[in-house]
């Protein structure tokens, strides 16, 4: 039909944290909610929103091994609705959740979690050092870029006791056969990207999360990204184009 | 995080019918293919692929009656993957689909639909009339907005007998709470709208249909559209903000 139409933009607002809250308002039951993530090509996936509330028995194996090797005060990076963090301290773990989704964040300390509401970057004072750093679900995705990543990493250090350990879930973007990844790949090295950096928002109804970049790094990229910081990789736990990367502070 | 990214627009093709397909391949299973609408106040919603493969089971009450009242040769106008159309047929109608999706137009035919691969405004030649032209699915929303209905109802008029009757599935927009349709339903007053004219596109991966018209209305203004049309009201079936509408055809 080809309507003349100018579409408006979304509303910018917490997108992540309102799916979330219909989700848990709605039991946290699979099919009911989900969330949009459009990336910076057009391209659109669906989430089902209750991932986010799934249990162990729900986490791909490298992830329920990761929150096994936790040891001493842990703190738990981009911790959603709380699903590994409420797990971790449900075993008696010392665990507190960094979470800037102010929506995220109140779901999580609602089910019993202690968030910090702050990113990973801007962590507020008094935090104090972790033993034990956790990015699970895709996590180490908020290293963002290769020019952010140094950042980043600095300020998970600062956040690590002297022989800290991070424990980070990643996805291998060679490890696809998808169309749509491979071109999106091609068009990032053209603008001079690390093939896996992703932009991306979530959109909710009518509103939007502000665009982010999210890094999806093979071992090696990683291991390269890790050259100059304070933080070495010592093992690669893997399921499927999945992993676990165990890196070890450098004190 | 607030990138500056200046994203791609999706592009142009047959996203509905790429859904339906990915559907079809995967088993037309609940929870494993999902349609984005996206509205042009930027409001995304997601639909399960899965209710446009559903058998009368899985159908409102009204669609069921609606089937019920068919007689002679029938039209089922936007058919989609066939889900009304082959339980027609099923049935012992001599039932013809008409689809302008290329992609949900085949699978229909896949599943043993006859199908003319065309617009409602465009249907080609040769077609003949029918007694019973069906618009179910919400396709009383083909009539696009007060300006395109004349169009669309005279088009359907010249597929009609003289004594043809057409069921049409629509919703009534007054019948919302939700705040987001509300607000969409103000701005499309401003901007000179019936309130339940929805801009609208599929979004599927990196694909979109073109935006189209797709228009919600009260009976009384469904009325008040066909009052220089070949057509007259004479009833309605509801089912909460549902509702079948009868039209005869003033031959």
């Amino acid at each position: 039909m080809g309507m003349t139409t100018d579409p408006r933009e979304p509303v910018p607002g917490d997108a992540f944290g309102a799916v979330l809250r219909r989700c848990w308002a709605s039991g946290a039951r699979p099919g009911t909610v989900f969330a949009v993530l459009e990336r910076d090509d057009g391209r659109v996936d669906v989430e089902d929103a209750a991932r986010y509330f799934a249990g162990p028995d729900g986490w791909i194996p490298t992830e329920r091994w990761a929150c096994a090797q936790a040891v001493g005060r842990v703190l738990d990076v981009g911790c959603g609705a709380g699903r590994h963090l409420l797990a971790l301290s449900g075993a008696g773990h010392d665990a507190v959740g960094l979470e800037p989704s102010a929506g995220a964040a109140a779901i999580a300390r609602e089910r019993g979690g202690e968030v910090v509401q702050a990113t990973v970057t801007q962590p507020g004072i008094g935090l104090g050092a972790f033993d034990t750093i956790m990015m699970l679900g895709n996590n180490l995705g908020l290293l963002g870029s290769r020019e952010r990543a140094p950042e980043v990493l600095a300020s998970l250090a600062a956040l690590a006791a002297p022989w800290a350990r991070l424990l980070g879930c990643g996805m291998d973007p060679y490890r696809t056969a998808d169309d749509g990844h491979l071109a999106y790949h091609a068009w990032n090295i053209e603008r001079g990207r690390l093939p896996g950096q992703a932009t991306l928002r979530v959109r909710d109804g009518a509103m939007a999360t502000e665009w982010f970049d999210y890094l999806f790094l093979s071992p090696d990229e990683l291991a390269r990204l890790l050259e100059d910081s304070p933080w070495s990789l010592s093992g690669v736990e893997w399921e499927g184009a999945s992993y676990v990367a165990v890196l070890d502070h450098a004190a």
